[in-house]
């Protein structure tokens, strides 16, 4: 597949440094805020009711993170996201650990129904409980889905009317009607806290500058993918390794993503 | 002392991949994340009175810690750990910076009165303070103890009835009639914030697969120092030897913690 | 500029080791702590208005950080603001964002109004909206200031009657009659998330050890910008720069930044 199309977002990104507003968890809140440097684009994170609104409004893109929810935290995701609605700003919901708490999962179904949500993004254990087929998380992990993640992520993202994404060693980006495949990566992203944090941050920044969520979505994953490949050639273990995939991403040029982007169709 | 047992435990960890729920402060907790992970285990934080005992039931062990205490976080603690006392699931207690407030002193006391926990981990000063004995804690560092800690930690062990673990150049764990010496370690670990956090959600990992929470504490405080022991010799600082204390600990070995435990008894 | 002085501080913060508490953010408080420690002091966080009055009583310098405000942490700064006032502890304000949202700047305001703050440190922007200039925020990054820093700074300090920090690629310090610039520093220092905040933490460990906030807030800033500089050599990239900047200023001695420190009258 042509990957001129997400380099030219990736140098948009570049160019823009778009502000990514972030409602997440406190766990990997430091990390999201310098993946979303190294992208390209500027965090900012304001989760007090009194203010997530008006952070919203000028920011380029809304992540919002169930990480470690609680109820304050909702009422501002509410809040951040009818603003963003209004204004067209894409947001980016990442159900962590939906499936493993009635909370988490009660909280996930009602952010999609309360807001318009642009990108769905998590593992596939949690993304086929959004789906209601049948799934294993356990904690914050995925312990698989039963089914073909193309199919029930299409399906939902049918449903939903959204773009649903699905990491993994294949990432599964579909808005049920264009689905793209990504093969960037590498097993290390898995031994860390936090890559799908990041990954919903990175989508985040493509696609503040984008229209076009699936294209957004299945570049920011390539990259992010792409730089834990090239991160893992000189790392001595799981955190040598993070440090030199945020390094790889903040080196990565458009031209990288161009050579490098392994996207295609299913 | 024959060190074959703790290998055993450690390779059960890597096996088993227990899953360790921690509600703990808002300053460590991605290093809590990150060493669950390379110890061998999973992490999970929910700390949200709605899902936090729903998170403990499905956990292998529960990690408490109050580094940084608030009122929603301690009734979540309470509601845990009720939860992991039905279910039998061991929970280690962490009282960072108790002594040098009122509210840490009470809460570190409240939580041993009503629940039954496994492992009480603090450093001398706060082991101190716990026993009653002359010891000086500032912030969250330990100023020293008067008297001998593997006496004291004993004492309160037997009083409790629990096992009692003193992070210092020699770490001691006791349940009161059995105690154990650590030599493993290195004075680097005191150069970074979050070593004592760490040791607890590594205590919380072996636990969660042993019945013998002496072994399984000692286990775990010799994997941790042995990791840092290799740490230091290729760090040029705390944060380049933080980063590689992660990667030693994810490479180490049951049969590197066979070679390079040092425990010993009194 | 004699640079011995800056020395002479610096051997007191490694020798008194000073106690830095700190209410501020939960995404760059790791950060925070271990910058403190690499500085030479001791970092405490304590947000709970249960214990921050009495945690804030023991310090040697409170450092207020507003990078992710809500109420009950506003009500915790007031009470060890307060605290710190009565027991002549230094306080160092570091207003995020304000000029991003209404709750930012008015929470800032309230806290210069009720507090005798000793420094004031933000960047352009942020120290731009509190002086009430044009001057423009987009999230927490300053997007310049019309005017010279040096006059801006200079009367918002006369005015407040404190000491101000304005950092940037040259940093300004001030208490209104005597203004000092620092040249130290990288602009991989603004490729990280925390630099400002780092700054704050550092500012606190001088101010903790000196009454002259102006000479102790020039120090911090030059000793935390001469690691920068030493980092910026040998990193491949924004983390690896972080992680090499904490290690360069805890292996920096008082006799390097001695040779080191650019401070210089306007």
């Amino acid at each position: 597949m042509k990957t001129k199309p997400y380099a030219d977002l990736f140098a948009r990104v570049r160019e823009k440094r778009p502000l990514v507003h972030h409602i997440t968890n406190y766990v990997t809140v430091n990390d999201c805020a310098n993946i979303t440097l190294c992208a390209g684009g500027a965090p900012v994170m304001a989760d007090a009711p009194e203010e997530a609104a008006e952070m919203a409004a000028i920011a380029g893109a809304l992540v919002l993170n169930i990480g470690t929810l609680n109820e304050a935290q909702i009422r501002s995701m509410i809040l951040a996201g009818r603003m963003a609605n209004e204004r067209g700003i894409p947001i980016i919901l990442d159900p962590v650990g939906a499936g493993a708490t009635r909370f988490r999962t009660d909280t996930a179904k009602r952010l999609l129904d309360e807001l318009k949500i642009a990108v769905l993004k998590g593992n596939a254990g949690e993304i086929g409980v959004m789906a209601g087929v049948e799934a294993v998380v356990r904690g914050v992990d995925s312990h698989g889905l039963s089914g073909d993640p193309v199919m029930i992520a299409g399906g939902l993202a049918r449903k939903l009317g959204l773009t649903v994404a699905v990491s993994g060693a294949t990432d599964v980006v579909t808005d049920g009607k264009r689905s793209l495949l990504i093969d960037n990566g590498h097993p290390r992203m898995g031994s860390i806290s936090g890559t799908g944090c990041m990954a919903a941050s990175v989508t985040g920044v493509f696609c503040a500058v984008s229209d076009d969520p699936v294209a957004a979505t299945a570049a920011a994953f390539a990259a992010l993918g792409l730089a834990g490949e090239r991160a893992a050639a000189a790392a001595h273990g799981p955190l040598s390794f993070k440090v030199a995939m945020f390094d790889e991403l903040a080196n990565l040029t458009p031209q990288d993503l161009a050579d490098g982007a392994r996207i295609r169709s299913p």
